[in-house]
This record gives structure tokens, sequence and C-alpha cells, in this order.
């Protein structure tokens, strides 16, 4: 795979057709556009297990549209596949042999449990790279994917026959919903979940991380509507149920957040996850934007390895943007001593809030890529709208924010919109990434001298080793300067 | 001069001493820190042209924080250079010999005329290309520069014995500001330009621009209170003038704009700039960010031809975020055929409008260096805040609104923040763009057909040849949902 070279995966799924075309730039997979329609394959299936032929025209037609999209881009970099539907129809032989006429690629139909391993695979792309195992489900149309792994890999895969498009069918017809269709749909679920319950449970998890439209949906309605505070909580799954039993038929729902075509499958993907969530004594689920395209991207790259993959997000937004790494070191470096000997005192302590300096000093200089007047805002504005795999909201949130304060004014306002708990610990890091920027103002290899900062509640006393600053006076203005800006942040710096 | 490596130009003018350092990066000049400390180095001349002691002291400390910020950059990479003062110093030798002792690198003390080529030189790579002969001004705290030039040549190079510091000292001593002394100001500055009236007039020039600190001060105070609409008008210098005398001292001045370590020379400056206006017959004068320093960097690199500077500024925002140009000039060749069917009917013709659809093609894929999602907003925002040299603020805007509204909801808030003619012209070009980029949807090379478009008042209605359609199903799709937002805007799209 060539620097530059285009690369496509498309997902036949029951629900949806997804296509997504992405290039290798900088090492690293950039999306360049993103296709999807609501197919209903699985709708079309009659009692038979028979695609009809209307919905075969409607899937071509679907494909027709794809195909002009990659019509450049060669055989070996362009993936199909095609999910539970396509496992299921008997006449599916004959469909794919139409659908790669139009496509003018080969189509594969992937096993339940490959499709679990490049699920996970597309999710495990958009999560830190954490130790712990971590339980990802995915609920499709005609099947939901139940997958336990550990970074990179996963170690458990399992496909269930459930799916949202086929639970509306079975237990909501015509898009009625009662109670009591609703409580058999979510047994029907649990049942299926029985059969690998014990398994699962012995194995464990730490994390639990849904993805899919059906569970990105469901988390939006709990979020937008106040029922979960991030992700899908039970409690929020509660109060969807209650609200989706009274209004009484999917043309009815109205729920703040849910888009209207996706009324007719919500309240079986609902049941499906409550289901799951009962059976397996789930309390929370973190959402990921990563799916069964993107594994197939990265399973077409071969890029996938067990780095945190964090790490790899900054190192790709810094070469992205030319950042000088050697001054990024630099600064990394010493603001890591400075941290060292206030920690402690200033209870900053913790893999969590080294790492978020780490990550604000490799990317304090990042909005020189735009301009250098106001780079900090420049900077925040990259790191908030970029994509880093890995991160949270919330994470990459704060390190836009020290970005955004590593020099010039303390950005009171916007630190005041973060938790309260976090708060005063972003401003500390804060405060010591702009004393080790203001060292490293010269850029020079000279070697910063032996520093020691005490830190007491608001107070922070450096000293220098006898002489020193007289004999760097830019440092010594620049040190000037900040007595300033800590005061105007409530903070007392001392040079001695 | 390689790739990544710094450089940097240091100017010791008479009011303040600048320093600019930069690298080169993706063959274009990238500003990393810019340092400026009022030294009023003009203003420790004593009567016998000698610099005091405490002077040379103030200026040798802040000599003393530049070299440690340049300290690792080698000593062909660093240009310093003296003007005015250190041409009159009777004791200039001595304190070269110090200052050079601290910085560690050579300083030239450059003549009048080398002076204004080089200040010349910084302010045509922030103009854009035109061909007209050009008059560039600018104040210094002991000289002031006139030079007449037409792309980055300089033809006629002039620097006359005034300043806005020697004129503060010598019109306003303490401070205090009557009319009669301002008109006596205006009078000498005035007489001053009479030596070189007569040549320059014959000469000619087609636009003025001015640069310095001082001229960007007045055009601040001008714009802020309403008296110029951009740049410096003569009116609003006639304001300014009944302002200054009222006030009547420059501790009282007070202006909106004005920033307090300005006030002393304020007065001077408008003097001289009214004196200039008045004698040369000026109406309205641009302002330009260029300046001794940035021509410092240019000179340093040798890197200055005869190109549209605009031109190469999209072509270095393009390589600096990686824009994939094979695309990008395929949507500009099919938007140059769009627009030549329309420009006539649609009343969008001229090099401006053509000039503005062309960068957006260029750009309009910009933002995806951030992410795919909403990469149109990121777009705009890019080209918002980048150097663009060569660019006016209003142009600049122009092609951020081309980029923002390629695709999505055409943003008919901001259209309509333009000034009212403006509107609709950009709103066509736009229009043309979204088609344009329709039809290389699927970033094939094959060859988009003879396409006929018809533009009659708001109805624009396109031909294909006949099955071409049928066969190119995304686009057919793509143009479908193009009717839409047509229509939002008020324009109906007819495809036949």
């Amino acid at each position: 795979m060539e620097h530059g070279e285009h690369l496509a995966a498309i997902d036949l799924g029951s629900n949806s057709f997804h296509m997504v075309v992405a290039r290798q730039a900088q090492g690293e997979i950039q999306i360049l556009d993103g296709l999807s329609e609501k197919v209903q394959l699985g709708a079309g299936l009659d009692r038979e297990n028979r695609l009809d032929e209307e919905t075969v025209e409607r899937a071509l037609e679907c494909l027709g549209r794809f195909a002009q999209r990659i019509a450049g881009i060669p055989r070996g970099s362009v993936r199909v596949v095609g999910t539970n539907t396509l496992r299921q129809a008997r006449n599916a032989r004959d469909f794919i042999r139409r659908a790669e006429a139009v496509l003018g690629h080969d189509i594969e139909v992937v096993a339940g449990r490959e499709e679990a391993r490049l699920i996970y695979l597309g999710v495990a792309h958009t999560l830190a790279d954490d130790a712990g195992q971590r339980l990802v489900v995915d609920i499709g149309g005609g099947s939901t994917e139940l997958i336990i792994g550990e970074r990179f890999e996963s170690t458990e895969t399992e496909s269930l026959h459930m799916g949202c498009v086929s639970f509306a069918q079975r237990f909501f017809p015509n898009g009625e919903i009662t109670e009591k269709a609703f409580d058999r749909a979510v047994t029907a679920a649990r049942q299926e979940v029985l059969s690998i319950h014990a398994n699962y449970q012995r194995l464990g998890w730490q994390q639990v991380v849904g993805a899919s439209g059906t569970i990105k949906a469901i988390s939006l309605v709990c979020v937008e509507n106040g029922w979960s505070e991030f992700g899908i909580s039970m409690e929020g799954m509660k109060k969807a149920r209650k609200r989706v039993i009274k209004a009484g038929a999917a043309d009815k729902l109205g729920l703040k957040g849910l888009r209207e075509d996706r009324q007719p499958i919500f309240a079986s993907g609902l049941a499906i996850l409550y289901g799951i969530f009962e059976q397996l004594g789930i309390e929370q689920m973190d959402v990921s934007s990563g799916a069964l395209r993107e594994g197939l991207l990265y399973d077409l790259l071969g890029r996938f390895g067990h780095e945190d993959v964090r790490d790899r997000s900054i190192q790709a937004l810094m070469n992205r943007h030319h950042v000088e790494s050697s001054q990024a070191e630099r600064v990394c470096a010493t603001a890591q001593t400075l941290y060292q000997q206030v920690a402690s005192d200033w209870q900053i302590e913790g893999d969590e809030a080294a790492d978020t300096l780490r990550w604000g000093c490799l990317l304090h200089e990042v909005g020189l890529a735009v301009s250098h007047s106001q780079f900090h805002k420049h900077g925040a504005y990259l790191v908030t709208n970029s994509d880093l795999p890995g991160f949270s909201r919330q994470e990459q949130q704060m390190v836009a924010l020290m970005v955004r304060g590593h020099r010039r004014k303390v950005p009171l306002a916007a630190l005041a919109e973060l938790p309260e708990d976090e708060q005063t610990c972003l401003l500390r890091l804060c405060l010591v990434l702009r004393l080790a920027v203001r060292l490293h103002h010269a850029r020079s290899d000279e070697k910063v001298p032996e520093i020691h900062v005490q830190a007491t509640g608001n107070r922070l006393a450096i000293t220098f080793p006898v002489g020193w600053l007289e004999q760097h006076p830019l440092t010594q203005a620049d040190l000037e300067q900040e007595l300033d800006y800590f005061q105007a942040a409530g903070y007392q710096l001392v040079l001695a």
C-alpha cells in the first residue's frame, strides 16, 4: 500500500449498505468519503428466505452509485463484505453474481465470527490501548456480534441470530409497540445471549463498548434527553423503554435525538440491547464510532499493533502539521522534570495527568501550521476537531485546553466549563507546561540547568543556579511576564 | 537554505528593535517567533549626535534577550541591520562593536536606499502581484522611506531624514501639542517630500501602500473610530488631526485603538504622513503588514520572482495540508468550463470572479487535513486563519466562503454579511463550484462529458449527452440532492 493510494471498504449490511473511501496519508488512514444508504436488505427476505426482486433491484441501484465512486481504485484495494442476510438468503449466490457485475469487485460473504473479528478491529482503533479486557457489542440488522478482546486482538467472537430488522418484523409488525411485545423481544434477546453467557462471564471484562448505528442512536437519545450522562446506562434504557411503550407506535416516537429513518427499528434495537444488558449484568456502555468498515480498512492495510493508539494519534497529528519535534521533545522533558517535583504537593499525580501533560507538550506548537498569530488558538481548534482515535471527547478537550493555555492569557472561562474536580488539575498542568515552554523559548540544545520548584498551595517558587538567570536575560524577561499571567489565574510565581 | 532550517532577521530601528525568527517549511517562510522592544535608540542621540550611555545599555540589554533566542542559529542565517540612528550616531562604531559581542552576529548599517529596497521586498510579499506601479511609504523613528516599484522590483528608492521620534523631539517637546506646532511639522514634512516630488509624480503609481508601526497605528485609529473605511483616507487623517490638536498633549490623547506606548510619537507620525498625503496628492492608502525584517528574510532566502504571490500562497497552503492536487485540478477544469458558459448571463465575468472560483476549487478539500467530518467548515477555518500573503482580508474571506459552501447547506447567513453587490456574485460562483465538485465525486480520470449549462435569472439548466446520466448513477443521485440545496438558496436547478 503506497502513500496516497486510495482504498475502500463496503459493508453490505442487513439494514444499510455502507461504503468508506480512504487514503494512506502520513502513515495513517485518512477518510475521504463515506456513503450510507438504507437498503434494508434483511427486510427483503421472504418466508422462504429468498431476497425478493424489488429489494435486489434497490440494492443493485445503490451499488451502482457506489461503483461510480470507486471506479478508479484497483482490485486489491477494495474489500466488499456481505453479512447476515447474505449468509441466510437462499438466492444469495444469484444476487452476488449480479452485484459483482455492477461493482466490478469480488464480494465475500463473511462468517459471523470473522465479522465479529473485523468489528473488533474497527472498534479497537478508536480506543485507548488499555491493558484490560473489553466486551464489544454490535447490533446489526440481522445479527448481533459480541466480542471479548484486549488491545487489537479479539479473544472470543460470537455472532447471534438477532438483529434490529429481523426483530422489528417479528415483534413489532406494522410498527405497533406494546409492553407485552417489547418484553417478549427482550426475553428472546436474553435467550440468545444465554448460549454464550457462562463462557463470557468466566472470561470477564473491564469495559463495555458498543458500536453500530443502532447503539449510536440509542446513546444519542439517552444523552439528548438527559437519561444517561454519556454512552448508555441501564438507567437510561429503562427510561427509553417506558417512553417507547407509551408512544405505542414506531411513527409516534418523536424522541429528541432520533432520526426519522431510524424510527422503524428503534424499539427492536432497544429491546435487544436491553436483553443484553440484563443478561450480562451491564450497567454502563461506552460508544465507539468504529465499525465493520473501519475494521476492513485496517485489515486491508495490515496496520495494527500493540502500541497505545493514543500516542500514535498524537504522533500522526504532529506529522500531519509538521510540528518541530525536537522542540516538542525538549519542552516535554523539562515539563516532566518540573511535574515530578510538584505532582505530589499539587495533587496532580497519576497516569492520566502525566499523559495529558505529555500530549499538551507534544502538540503545543501544532497551531503554527495555520499561522503564528494566535497559534495557541489555532492549535486548540486542530486538536478539538481532528480525528484522534483512542481519545474520548473529554480527553481530547483537555489536551486542546492545554494547547490553548500554553501562552498568553490563561483561558479561565474555558477551564471553568470542565467538571469541578478536573479544573484545578488541568490549570496546574497548564502552568507546568507554560514554564517549560518559557524555559525553551530559545529553542537551543543548551541544557536547562537544575531547577528546583516548590509548590505550596497556590504558590510556586522556582530556584535557578546562582547567576544562571542573569546569563539568560530572555528567560528572565519571559518569566517576569509570566508572573502576571500566573497572578491572573490566582497563582503566585516566585523567582529565586 | 535547507528545509526546516531556522533563520532570523533583526532590525535595530530608531524607535523599536524587532526580531523575527522563521523557518523554511514546504518551500515557504513560516514565522516561528516575533519579538519587539521599544528601545528608542533615536531618542538617545544627544546634541552632538552621540548615543548616551543609558540608551546604549538599554539597547544592549534588549539584544541580550534577542541573543538568547537565536543562540543556535548559524551565522549565515541571521541578518542584523541598523538604520537611521546608527547611520547618524558619531559613536555608532563603538556601539556596534559592543552589540556584536552580545549578539554573536555581525551588524550591517544599511544605507537609506538599501533600507528602502528591503522594505519594498517585505511589503511586496504581502501584496497581490498586480502589474501596476505602487508607491510604498514607511515611516520609521529616524527616517522615512518612499519607494516606487512594480511586483518584486523597486524602481525608485528614497530615504528622507524625518521620523516619528526625531519629529516628536523637534515639534512636540514634553509631549505638548498645539495647532501651530502640528502645522509646522506638516510643513517640514512637505519640504522633505518636495525634493523627490517632481520625479515621483512623473513616474506615477496606481496604488499607495503604507508599512511600519506608525502607519499601522494611524490606520487602526482611523478605522476603529470610523474615520476611514479601511487603510487610511485623507478624510480620516483630517479628523485625527483635529482630535490630536484638541487633546493638546500626548498623554491626553485617549484615542480608541491607540496603544499607550504609541502615544508619545503619534502626533509626529501623523504630521509626517499628513505632509506626504498633501504633497503627493494621496487620497487613500492601503496598509501592509510587511516590513524591513520580512524583506531581510526574503532577501536571505533569495526567493522572489515574478509569479502572482497569491497563487503561490494558495499552492503553499495546499502543500502544507496535503491537498490531493489531481482532484483539485479536475474540479478546477470543470468549474472553468461551466463558468465560461454562465459568466455572461449571470454577470459574474471578470478576473476577480474567475480568481475566486479557481482558488475555491483548489482549496475546497483543504479541511480534510483536520477531519472528514464537517471538512468544509474546517477548510473555511484554515483559509480564514492562515497567512496568505497577497490576499486582502476581504479576498481571503471570499475564498473561505467558497470552501465553506462547496457542500452541504449553502451558508446563506454568512453570505448575507458580505457587501450587497458581492453577495449574488459569490453565491453564483459557489453554485458553479458545487456542480463541479459533484461531477467529480468519483475522483476518476474519466473525462466529464460535454455538458451544456444555461443560466436564466435564478434558473440553471444542465444538459448531459443522452444516456450519460443513466450510466453514472452516483452523479445522478448527487445532482438530485443538489436540487434541494439550490432551492434553499433561491435557485432552480434543472437536469435535462
